[in-house]
Parts: C-alpha cells; sequence; structure tokens
C-alpha cells in the first residue's frame, strides 16, 4: 500500500488500518493547514507503509528528537537524583509540549515548571496539574489567570519575589476561591527574583501571614551556573553562588515557616545540587536533549565534552547549493536554528562548520567533508541551544531507529506571555 | 460596558456590537487555546470599550505595529519605485502575514514574495494569490505541491537554480495539467541561485525548451548589500555585485528568452535597483517595519541614520525585576525579540542597553535613566531584526495612536518547510 493515497476513501482506509497497526503513532489534527490525512500523505511520499518514515525523507527543516536517547537521558536523570536522595521538577520552557511532560511525569517528576502563564495553561489544558510557575506574575490578568490555574488544580504553585505582587495575589486567590501555594523565588545573581537576606525572609513571612496564600518553601535557580565550563569550576561557584540563598532558607526554617521546596538547580548542576543543605528538587531541562552548548561544558570527570547525556534533538535539513566550493547551503537558517552559539554541528561531518546568520539559509563552510554533497541532500543538525530551536517549531518528530515513531505538538510554542 | 463580560451571553452580546462599531478589528478564532470571546476578554480587562485598548495595557510580550507609521512606509515606498519606474513585489518571508500582503497589494504591489513553499501555501490559502516563489523547491514532495499552487493560480511563479530540478518540475507540471511560470535564480553572492554565466543562460535555455515550464525572466537578490552601512559603499557595491547578472539578463535577452522579470533588492537597496539596467521590480519587505539593524545603515543623504522609512515594529514587555542598581530585567528574551545584533532599542531611553540572551527575561543595563521604573512597568522596544523576531509570535497588534486598532495572524509563521 503507497503513502500517497489517490483518493480519499483510501485514504481513510489508510488511516483506520494506521491507527489499529501503529497505536503509538499520534497524528495532529491539524499541522501548517493541513488536515490529518494530508499531514500522514505529506510526511511519507514514498516510503512502505507500516515501518514509518525515514527522518531522511522528512520535509525540511525538520525538528526530530531520537526517542531512544532521549528515554535513556530521562531515565539517567531520574536515577541520579535518586541516588542524591533529589527529585526531579523538570522545566518545560525546555519542550513546550505535553507529551513529554507527561513522560517525565510517568518516570517520577514531582512535578513540571513553567517560565510563563500562557505555558502553564496551555499544558494544564492538555492534563498536566502538578505547575510550578517560576516566574512572579505581575500585571493584574496574569495573577488573575494563575489563580484560574490554581482552582483547576490543587497542584498548581506560584513563584512570588514582591511584597504588593504577594497581597496582590492573596486577594486574587481569595477571589478565585482558593489558598494558593506560593514559594518564595530568592534570587541567584541579578536577573530575578528577591535577594537572599531580610528582605527575603520577610516576604516569607508575609506570604505566612496571608490569609489566601500557603508558603511551600522557596526556589533559588542559578541560570548563570549551568553553563559554567569545567566541572571543578562549576561546582565550586555554584556552590558559592547559593550560600546567601541557604541562610535565608534556615532562616525560614529556624522561623518556623514552611520549607518543605527548595528547589533549582539544572541539567548542568544536576550533580552539585544534593551538597546544598536542604535541597529538595531540580528544575532540569535541557537533559533530555541536550545541545552543542551543553556538549561543551565538560564532564565531572574532566572529559572536555559533556556526554552524561546524549544529544537527541536534530534537525534535518536539505542542501540547496553546492555551487560554490568549500561551501554549502542548506534551507535551515535562522528561523530553524536561532542565532546561539556554538554553532549547530552537522552530523558526521566534524570538518563542517555551519552558520545560521541568515533567516532563511543556512551556510557551510568546509575544507573537508565525508562525501561530495548534491543539491538536494539531506543533513542531521545538532541543535546549538534546545529551548528557543523547540519553540520555532509546531511540532517534533520522534524518531526511533531512523524512522518516525511519533509526532508530537510544541503545545505551549510560542506561549511566551 | 465592561470589557470583563461576567457570563457567556454578556459576552455574545458584546462581540456582536463589537462587530457593528469596529469593523476593522479583526479577532482571531483562536490565539494560543483561546476563543475569540476569551481573546477579548484577556485582550483588555480593564479598558473601556470602543475607544481600544491601550498597547501599555496588552499582555507582554507582545507584537506590535504602529499603523500610522506602517501606512506611510508601503505608500512612501510605493511612490519612491514608481518614481524610478520599478514595481514592488514585496518579501513576505518579513511579515507572514496574509492582511498585510493585502495591503501592499491594495498599494499596487505587482505580487508578493515568498521564502518557503509552506509559506507560499498559508498565504495563498488565505487568498493571496499572486506568489513569486524565489527558492529553489528541489524535493520531489515540494515541487509537487508547488505545482498544486500553480495550478490553483495563474500568477504563481517559481524560481530554479538547477538544471535536473527544471526537468523535474516540468514533469510536475506535467502531472498538475499545467504550464507553470518559472524564472531562473541567478546568484548575486555565493548562497544561493545558479551563478552568472554561460551556466545560467543555458538553465534559462532549458527551461524555455521544457514543455510544461513557460521562462518568465531572472531573479537577483544580493542579500548581503542590504544591509552594507555607507549609502555610498552601498550603491557601489550593489551596482558591482550584479554586474555578472546584467550580462546574462542581456544574453538571455539576446537570445530572445523572455526577461520581462529582472528582480531581486530590498529595503536597503530600493533607491539604487533602478541603475540596474532592465530591472524590473525590487521585493523589499523590512520597509514596512524598519529594525535596529536597517537604522545603522545610513542614508542617502549621509545621516548615519537610515531614516527613509520608519521604525514601526515593537515589542511591550514588562519589568519584572528592579531589585539590582543599573540593572532591570523584564519578561522579553530571546524567545521574544531573538539573539539578533544590534540589540533591541528601548523607545525613550537611549542610555539603555537591552540584552535578550536569556530565552525568557531580558537583561538592561543603564547609568541613567528618564524615570525610576517600578517592578509591573511597561517598556516599549524596537525589533532589533525584524523577519525573525514576527516568526516568534502568532500575531500581531494593529496600534493606532498607542490603542488597539486591529490584530493580525502572523499566518505563515514558523513556515520554514
Amino acid at each position: 500500500m503507497s503513502l500517497r493515497p489517490s483518493s480519499s476513501a483510501s485514504r481513510r482506509s489508510f488511516l483506520a488500518a494506521g491507527a489499529a497497526t501503529a497505536a503509538h503513532v499520534w497524528v495532529p489534527r491539524s499541522v501548517k493547514g493541513y488536515n490529518a490525512e494530508e499531514v500522514i500523505a505529506r510526511l511519507a511520499p514514498s516510503s512502505p507503509m507500516g515501518v514509518g518514515v525515514s527522518k531522511w525523507e522528512l520535509d525540511t527543516p525538520a525538528l526530530c528528537v531520537d526517542l531512544d536517547r532521549f528515554e535513556a537521558n530521562i531515565a539517567k536523570m531520574q536515577a541520579a537524583l535518586k541516588r542524591n536522595q533529589l527529585d526531579s521538577r523538570p522545566h518545560a520552557k525546555t519542550h513546550k509540549c505535553a507529551p513529554i511532560a507527561k513522560l517525565q511525569l510517568a518516570a517520577g517528576a514531582i512535578g513540571i515548571c513553567a517560565a510563563k502563564v500562557s505555558e502553564a495553561e496551555a499544558l494544564m489544558e492538555q492534563g498536566i496539574d502538578k505547575i510550578c510557575m517560576t516566574t512572579s506574575n505581575l500585571a493584574p490578568s496574569k495573577i488573575r489567570r494563575a489563580m484560574q490555574l490554581r482552582r483547576k488544580s490543587k497542584d498548581f504553585i506560584q513563584a512570588v519575589d514582591y511584597e504588593p505582587n504577594a497581597r496582590d495575589l492573596s486577594e486574587a486567590a481569595k477571589a478565585a476561591g482558593v489558598v494558593a501555594d506560593v514559594v518564595i523565588d530568592v534570587a541567584v545573581g541579578t536577573r530575578s527574583g528577591i535577594p537572599a537576606g531580610d528582605g527575603a525572609l520577610a516576604l516569607a513571612k508575609l506570604v505566612d501571614s496571608l490569609p489566601n496564600l500557603k508558603l511551600r518553601g522557596l526556589l533559588s535557580y542559578d541560570g548563570g551556573a549551568q553553563h559554567i565550563t569545567g566541572f571543578a569550576t562549576r561546582k565550586e561557584r555554584t556552590l558559592k553562588n547559593i550560600e546567601e540563598n541557604v541562610r535565608t532558607f534556615e532562616a525560614m526554617k529556624k522561623a518556623g515557616l514552611n520549607t518543605e521546596i527548595f528547589s533549582g538547580g539544572g541539567t548542568g548542576t544536576y550533580n552539585i545540587q544534593h551538597l546544598v543543605p536542604g535541597f529538595t528538587d531540580v528544575q532540569v531541562g535541557s537533559y533530555i536533549f541536550m545541545d552543542m552548548q551543553y556538549l561543551a561544558i565538560g564532564g565531572e570527570d574532566g572529559d572536555p565534552v559533556y556526554r552524561d547525556f546524549a544529544s537527541s534533538l536534530t534537525v534535518m535539513a536539505t542542501v540547496v547549493n553546492n555551487r560554490f566550493p568549500g561551501r554549502l547551503t542548506t534551507d535551515a537558517g535562522a528561523k530553524a536554528l536561532t542565532l546561539n552559539l556554538p554553532h549547530a554541528g552537522v552530523s558526521g561531518e566534524p570538518g563542517m562548520d555551519y552558520n545560521a546568520g541568515s533567516d532563511e539559509f543556512g551556510t557551510i563552510t568546509f575544507t573537508e567533508a565525508k562525501k561530495s554533497y548534491q543539491m538536494g541532500d539531506r543533513l542531521e543538525l545538532i541543535a546549538p541551544h534546545c529551548d528557543p530551536v523547540v519553540n520555532e517549531y509546531d511540532h517534533i518528530y520522534g524518531i526511533r531507529k531512523d524512522r518516525v515513531e511519533v509526532v508530537w505538538p510544541v503545545t505551549a510554542r510560542g506561549h511566551s506571555q
């Protein structure tokens, strides 16, 4: 049976057969304006049915995740944190994908983090109800929306880092008829959160005293530490940066405040956070995919390449120009790969430098290549930085042994509000 | 009447009233999973009805276009090209927005360019039928899809830069029952297209000879020239870079081939292209929005700021941290502004440097500011580079005198295939 059904009737029978033989295949109702039948017809114009479409045949640029690697990454992180008596609370800002969040929860994560309220809303709409919003919501409309989420789920937790905001939140919780679970966002560095110390303690006491808030503990995310190159330096700075926060945690505890949550860290420091007194869970994100940025930070064993997790996220691209010596042009530019550094890696071609600096085109320069690339040839690219790359796509192809097994929606793509 | 209708019935009556009193307000059927009523409720939780929502009250990050400036830019470009006896064929890669393409066509554009076939499909689905695909389609599925577009519209034109691809295209055109309009993409630089000279002439002859293709002329887009700083240098290099292409154009003409289209150029060279012999139309894109990149290239009058068109595209953001001296954090990071340089401009605050280097947060450093910014305050940011910034958003707020007049969908957002 061909994957190019010639009539609507044969498409329907194909779909029915597909549903019977490949229960794991999730087919988006609509992708780029196509319905499910058309998506399937487009996915695989030439491959035989039943075994899945080869990733080398996907319409490009295509965002892919290698499922074997991805699943191994989830299992490895879960086991590593458990060994260190920590929980995982993976951050959805990385994948923005409800099916992935569900897999993380099924593997033992105690909850999912969200960076923006619209992200949390999109995930909860798809059945993710254990959500910790790691960013404070300042606008009245955002506060109201967050409290609607709390009303829908008793497992919704909201970060707060500003006294008037705590009062507004308590009012909004009251209006929504809930007592809202709250964590204090205590800054590590200068980007977000209330500075550690007396102010943070006072805020925790205020939250504890407000009628419609319930203090659950504190967040202390050190975004800057995640990509420090070299494990020894990363460890030293991570532990140094969080010292003040630990003192705040201890002061909260001493004051009789609830500190059942002391959360932060990420893929770069997952094997350091257990050295922080009282720490409870790690907001790991990139470990599922890895990317060129994380590969470069180095491992605990001194390896300059960080190999704790396998890079699973790639973008399939097509060569659209081979006319100029030492150069290739592809169809994956900044809209497909972002401008993050280091450059995307070309799988299997260490001698190639990939520049995604044009919006629509990628430019490769090389002195040697393993083959002579022809117009239309495919290349597989390792994403430079997973979070913003995923945010460019409406769906992710889940690949097993080079063939499509599943298509996941990027549920909260573009939900930066 | 409040914009926060308390019941479904009052929402419906509000919508009906809205439709009657504000005919220009396009309301997306679905934005981030919300229906039209919810969108409206969320757009304006506090403002009075009828006069429009203030841009300062929008949920942030919000992508906005100032309609007065935007309309003036369209009119000015159209007049300037007409004065130089050129047509405009605006490139939709900039806005990916069918309503904007319609406004450009209504102002006199002879067609719209598209960079990717999925972009062209999305635009045609919304009624844009005069489309020139400026990139060749190499994959069989893309070729087929392009020929389906040609079947739907006699005004669809496809670029070709490779002999086997021309043959494939002719076959696909035959299969689709059409004679496809084709332009040769002749390279300026090394990024895309066939090099100027004998090879390009041979390709033009091949296209002319193939049974299901109709040669219409050539494209010669000099992407590298658009952002050359300083008008004199920009002009000199633009004219030098295209010399070989002009010779190819003349050779095509001499060989009796159709050269009715000789298209290229952009916002940086719109006032240079008429000096290219035989040139017919300019693929202007960014002029509608402008951005920090184009503002920096300098004008014909020697002004270091390029003022031919007014910057109309901004991102509204919220201050989410003011706790650290000389620093502010906002909610608009790389997912809202991209990593393009120069940095986003902070409107009205020339002393501020805006770094969108974090995925979720923007970081401002400053030595002086015009006011003391509080948590929750709004800022208006000028986009660093319009094309990829627009591609991060599902809709654009059209603003007139600081109030929302229209909400446009970014029709082909994420259509990088």
